[in-house]
């Protein structure tokens, strides 16, 4: 059993929990904490070797925690996500064959495209694909039915497996930290269209990927993973793209199993991971 | 101030031991905590805020602990070194400049060499350079004079940097869990003489090195750290050879940087690392 | 249009081959040559931005070498593959994903297994799936299946995506060259069962994963692609494992995409590969 | 001997230069060739396995190619540098270790500051340190104090070992090419001050380094070599900016290696690095 909690910081908050644990005859398997001292605020990860009442637990901890303590007793057995993307492969396939053999760490309930590009490799894994065109439809109705086809599944998490479709602010507040996206990254970063093309013509030596969850400003939410992959002269702008669409594969399943297994912990812009 | 501790495991450990903090009122920056469920074996490090009077709060966590734990509370401001050479100059030089600038996290009392290739650049900077030539000397001989300077010197820990001799079993012993060796390391491993040549013949992709504790084997003892550096067919062998000084260089100064912070446990023939 | 030649070195060979492509007013896009001084041997791969008569432009650039060159105009468009899979699907499920989306640079013909285990993903892609099983068959009846199989197809290269059963010299002799196989490696090695038990039990840092083409010695040809991934005291061995199947796949798609493209020159048991 | 040449791309290039090579009789050790198709740019570099004379090979190269070729044969046998620094250690302490050892590729010819923190460790080395002081002084002055420095060593490259003054686009021209310098980079990038702070508060997983040449826009020259070190939450902004140090001293390292080696060809705002 895995139990998060953050919650401002005070002296004798691992006390508190543990020896609450302690009397449970809970056996700690390991434990993560962090504080950060800037934002006076506590993280802690704590993974059981046995199982409890979640309810219980969570009424006891509440007891040696301040009144602002967010707590998480492992809720599911096992995430419950709905995967959008448009027309790009790399990131779906990739959750496709682990959600197939059983290693997503998460059950896929649904994908929802708007074109349907993907639609056939969802029907050969049984995934129901449902394609939510925005043509001819402005941008509230189309998230009004895309929004209502992510509640009809109440998703733990919404997956952005490169969805090319900037959200509103709105639809976003709807689902406050439940949204992960991946984006390629670059050093130095390119402004505009074309970055690919922008960093053939700089000749950076990296490409990067960035995983993170989505607030308003769309590609500036807490990061939960990052990493790159090199490139050379050698490479055209076709190939820095290819080499950037393995890093995005690597870092989104990197980032969803972070999350799956209930290592990330957000606050404000920032995540704690406990790796 | 750092405590770091190990005891076999049982329910309530880290409440007990957290309990003690709080009492304390010493506030916890961050705490890493493992247990190996094989072993049954508890680990744990807690980086306070605060001071603390040692040795009173070393008594008070241990009537918490059962009678086999090793606790250490963070006993010295700053570990004390000595360190061991031959001929190859590159991690002496890494650990010297470090030195200098304070940023080693530890004081190199001395560097005692088989070899007087070393003894210029220790003088450069005011550090003490010793010979101990191993020519017309058995083996107990020279190691006898080894530790008499060591122990001279009280270090904590033993660095070999580079040090090409064997050291015996007796000499080991007498200095359990203190002795750090860095060394180079292949895939596959390659057995016998000219360890680069072979790696060349068979145009491995990757050399790497590992940061270990030196045991009775000398090059199987607990593993600190290992990374690894590409190489490709166009490197000779003296070019792997160049590759490996730099990755050599590298993982030793992260072992160091590691141990010097309280963040390695042993336990057997294996560490447990709070990065 | 790829060009790979490799032979015994003299002065002149560039000059030569690149006089005849001149002539034939072919235009290089990226050259790379090396030439192994130990083995006195000259490997080069040229680019060329057009397509030409290959049959004929081979005929010409065996005036300019020595008789022992081995000439290869990039002989097909797209190469042939034959999988071999037992249960393990991580590397099999890449494979089809890209092959699926046609970014694997090549056609999969079938996939053989000695279980049945994959079979359902291969029919979900329409790949058509051969189940040998080697129960109550000896080790030269189940190969003269294989090979029966493999042959029927005329692959360019046989992969074997976690093929877990060890090949008979006849058999690799029979496809010299052109069978690629994937494994983890360790740093030290580890002889013998359960490789991934005594890693954990050594606390080793590091998981990599060699990709190589077969020869005798199973685990021993020629180096195509190595890389690793980090591991800490917190992976169990069978976390271990699971990372160590993320580095698999990530090396065999490497190798593959580098064999796929003739970027990878063999010469004893060594490659040259012009990344 | 390196031959290095760059020009306007044609068919029969590399056939009319190592036509000249092998009426030389010299033997090509490797090749490396790239044309930069957007740019119709041809880059070459040879190794060769003997030396020749170097004005009379120039001189029949020329005859072989457009009237617009820069070609370097292989100048010096050993390239002079300035190094430029302020406060920060890191970097200038690596390369005095490697050039105190043979190793750097280079004669460094004096240090200059803007600070004396560095005059110590310079004179510890027999390195002769220049204190040119910004105060009361404007920037043009400076400069032409620094140039006149400068100039006295005829240096081949400038190195800007965490030199803190930006160079006025005069400077730079003074210099075109032949100044490096080592910075800092983040995904995202952070503009203004305080960088590190601010990664630190987006909580970024990666930490960068970028080595190029200086052009009129300080940090945004040709890039010749960029690598990260991953980073956590548990990392203070402090803690990052140890981290960045360490990549850029590794960066900066590997940047002129290959510069020394002759491997990096410029054009525009973009490198082919022959690696």
């Amino acid at each position: 059993m895995i139990v998060v909690i953050q919650c401002k910081d005070q002296v004798g908050l691992v006390a508190g929990i543990t020896g609450v644990l302690a009397k449970e005859q809970l056996n700690i398997v390991s434990l993560r904490e962090h504080v950060d001292k800037i934002e006076n605020r506590f993280f802690i990860r704590v993974h059981l070797e046995e199982d409890a009442d979640s309810q219980a637990l969570e009424a006891r901890l509440k007891q040696v925690l301040p009144a602002d303590a967010v707590i998480k007793v492992n809720p599911l057995p096992e995430k419950k996500v709905v995967v959008l993307v448009t027309k790009e492969y790399h990131c779906l396939g990739d959750i496709l064959i682990r959600h197939y053999f059983k290693t997503l760490g998460a059950q896929v309930q649904c994908v929802i495209g708007n074109h349907d590009t993907l639609e056939n490799i969802c029907q050969r894994f049984d995934i129901p694909f449902y394609l939510v065109s925005h043509d001819q439809k402005d941008k509230a109705d189309f998230e009004a039915q895309v929004s209502s086809l992510i509640d009809k599944h109440a998703p733990d998490y919404i997956i952005l497996a490169k969805f090319m479709r900037i959200l509103s602010p709105e639809f976003v507040a709807r689902y406050t930290g439940r949204i992960i996206n991946i984006h390629h990254s670059f050093l130095p970063a390119f402004v505009g269209a074309s970055p690919y093309r922008q960093a053939f013509e700089r000749g950076v030596k990296l490409i990067g990927a960035t995983a993170h969850f989505v607030t308003n400003e769309l590609d500036e939410g807490p990061i939960i993973a990052q990493q790159i992959i090199p490139v050379t002269h050698s490479h055209t702008a076709g190939d820095m793209m290819k080499a950037g669409k393995e890093i995005e594969t690597a870092v989104l399943a990197k980032a969803l199993h972070l999350v799956f297994e209930d290592r990330v912990l957000v606050y404000r812009n920032k995540t704690v991971v406990f790796e």
